[in-house]
């Protein structure tokens, strides 16, 4: 993709992420209608909120983007041909959005070829947007406006670790397999979901270890961490874009270590 | 106390969360230089923001109010004796905000003859402020002005949980009767910290578990979440306030049943 090109998908990211914020925050610490869309299969909220904003992004993408495929949470795929895909979460961290905790994010991706190329996530009740797109990333937002680099640490040792909850991890052996890092790290922090990876953009957290994403909870962020300078793969080092394993590291060497780590 | 010396010790607690929160915010999402208290029994960060934010509410209780007893997390306990004891945790949450996560706010208590009859939280990078005396509580923010009061649960099926995370809860038997109560509820979260509380004050989460915090933890959240309409009692459904075990549930009635369960 070109850079006129990136720069006009970038700005539209930002105009979805808008009208996505102004269909949610009439919802946020509200008394909601929740729907169990998990069944017996446990607990998976859906918001009159979630759904409106994802309808309010498709909406856009329909009117100035129509041959591009879109892939959301409530609402599936369109155009599965397309060159170009969006690809959203109207909001990550539902069960954060329940509680009136702040973090949760709107994520919005644009896959090219199947690869992100552009991710954006945007806190609207906090008024902050991380966004990035594999070579570079930035903040806006309450702090100003700055580059985002991830830190320096190449020690796991060294490392501050975040994941949303070790209880979403999935199998036994992928609890296993994360205590086995976590119990090397300096120091380890529960329920950050969208914003662990923005804060290892940020240089503030060193590693995030999760399992059991969807494509739309982590295509957004892949380009933002990457373009900070870190490292997102699946445990494997293979693409995270599917979810079902994801770390994403400050730096290769941290990375390396805790792949090592995740693998005995 | 009357409420002329209750409406200006408020709003004196609110001169002291300002002027902290005027300490900590240039430290906020900066990188620190951390110093480990903890030494080998874990880790628990103490930032320059902390110890500054405690000196200038000090330096305020001192000037405005110099007969108050001060009980801080970091600079400790003078005038014991004293009727009125200010208890303050500049930074709960110190991990949150290690992370550049927002779920850290400033605690300020008033107790009267060791008991908490006034309590502030106040967030400032967000921008919001929680407050309670037992009897009334209230936010004013980004999302305006108004009272707090705890959701109607009375199910422990139906309730919303929160801890900062299970590992903090001490010895395994600690952890085994926090999961009899987990496993029966509808929605579980890690991370919450004082948010945990001021949410459930709110409305939004209806039962928070924690166990091994300080009385600087948990002082100024009693007078919000009664004041709130909920109940705050250790686990066996004694007094909170020196932090040892805590339980708090937006009715008498979750309370009652969420007791029950911890004690099997």
């Amino acid at each position: 993709m070109n850079q006129s090109d990136l720069s006009t998908f970038r700005d539209f990211a930002l105009v979805c992420a808008s009208a996505a914020a102004a269909a949610i925050m009439p919802h946020f610490r509200q008394r909601m209608d929740i729907e169990d869309k998990g069944g017996s299969h446990g607990f998976d909220p859906v918001t009159v909120a979630d759904r409106t904003a994802e309808q309010a992004i498709r909406a856009l993408i329909e009117t100035h983007h129509a041959d591009h495929g879109i892939e959301g949470e409530e609402f599936g795929l369109v155009r599965a041909d397309a060159k170009y895909r969006w690809v959203i979460d109207p909001i990550d961290g539902t069960k954060s959005f329940m509680a009136g905790l702040p973090g949760w994010g709107i994520l919005i991706a644009l896959l090219e070829d199947d690869l992100p190329v552009l991710g954006v996530m945007h806190q609207p009740f906090i008024g902050e947007t991380f966004e990035g797109d594999g070579h570079h990333a930035s903040y806006a937002g309450r702090l100003g406006r700055y580059r985002l680099r991830t830190s320096g640490c190449t020690s796991v040792e060294e490392a501050i670790l975040t994941t949303t909850s070790p209880q979403l991890l999935g199998p036994a052996e992928n609890i296993a397999r994360f205590h086995a890092v976590e119990s090397h790290v300096k120091l380890s922090r529960y329920g950050g979901d969208c914003y662990g990876y923005c804060m290892l953009a940020a240089g503030h957290i060193d590693l995030v270890i999760e399992a059991g994403l969807n494509r739309y909870d982590i295509a957004a962020l892949i380009p933002i961490v990457e373009g900070a300078g870190g490292v997102v793969t699946d445990w494997s080092g293979g693409s995270a874009l599917n979810g079902a394993t994801v770390i994403a590291a400050a730096t290769p060497a941290l990375h390396s270590q805790a792949i090592a780590l995740l693998e005995n």
